[in-house]
């Protein structure tokens, strides 16, 4: 085999957590709306407005902030009071401060592969945040390169794995069919699907095309065996 | 003379404008609040909320709008109606959404510089964002890199110059004294200042020491004669 020449990983929900984060905030904004609205009708309308703001806010914690205040206003045909509006500012506020928890097994992991391949973490969401979360688990000193970028697609995957010798040595690890598994497929990866158990909506999909290179395993540990039989 | 092995451009209000989107919105934002507070308090009131969030949220339009509803909820101690925040929240979106204009000049310069080095984009901001703007000036062609940072110190110059050898043999062009000059002089590399006249409060510095590295102009096209002295 010709052995792979690149190892890349999604960061949140991959590396640590992120959803979980997200979930508590979307808790407390049905909390706190919930004299006018009921929580699904919220969460619809939530996930609705983050979909269409997708396309001018990107990815991140302040992208679903301004959606969370924009849905409250939506929702109450903009009779909330101003009190609710802070108290939203403030939950984006403290999702920025979020201290990071790595996964079990993450950090040992990455210093084994890290001895033998380059690695690359690509990761979409607000620069300023990433990079945050990034210097607080520990882990950037084993990581070669760091993309933070604006989406994942398969152009994406190959412009970065172009650096590295091209996609066909390339196999990238993540949580979302969505954002890592397929779009790396499309590219000519081989790609690890670490599921989480869970995920915005968003990054749901439906159908996977089977592939001899799309690799599945519960535990971020199990990667070093999957690599060592491609 | 050595001669140097790379240029290296900030964006906003170099290449193209930028300040005045911040400007008008402002204008807007003391127009909305006109009942509640004096422009200049209102001023003051913003800066200090956006220097204060800029260690959490970084600099862009997202964190410039959700400073604007801060500023907002707290001049009027909670009491704003929710008409005001839904202004602002399309502030924020039309901002996102503004056409980019290119000076007059920066076309046919990089091009005739592009033709001779590398040339790198070095910009903050909003990843997202950033990358619409490049994408819509039409001058992404013409960058060898595109760097979109969270933050422009010395490291950080030092860090994207030593890919193309070295400092000594950069040129950082830009309008911002603060993160496009001190630093990169501090880091070893050439500097040319090209005064914008709307510059953030942000952004200005008192004191800047003389330096043989630094050159100053007021039309970027004579960034060529300046280089051909280097």
């Amino acid at each position: 085999m010709a052995g792979l020449s690149v190892i890349a990983f999604d960061a949140d929900d991959t590396l640590w957590h992120n959803e979980r984060f997200f979930r508590l905030s979307q808790q407390r904004f049905q909390e706190l709306l919930a004299a006018h609205a009921e929580p699904d009708q919220l969460a619809a309308r939530l996930l609705a407005a983050e979909t269409r703001n997708l396309a001018l806010y990107g990815f991140g914690i302040k992208g679903f902030t301004l959606s969370m205040i924009e849905t409250a206003l939506e929702i109450t045909d903009r009779r909330i009071g101003a009190d609710v509006i802070g108290e939203i500012l403030d939950m984006g506020r403290e999702m920025l401060r979020h201290p990071i928890e790595v996964f079990d097994g993450v950090g040992e992991t990455l210093a084994t592969l890290a001895a033998r391949y380059p690695l690359v973490l690509i990761t979409k969401g607000d620069l300023f945040d990433q990079e945050r979360k990034l210097a607080q688990s520990g882990l950037g000193e084993l990581f070669t390169a760091v993309e933070i970028v604006s989406d994942k697609t398969a152009a994406t995957y190959g412009r970065i794995f172009g650096r590295f010798g091209g996609a066909s040595g390339a196999l990238m690890a993540g949580n979302s069919l969505r954002s890592d598994i397929l779009p790396a497929l499309a590219a000519g990866a081989h790609a690890v699907h670490i599921p989480h158990d869970l995920t915005w909506d968003y990054e749901r999909v439906e159908d996977v095309p089977p592939s001899p290179r799309l690799h599945l395993t519960d535990d971020i540990r199990k990667i070093i065996d999957i690599i060592d039989k491609i």
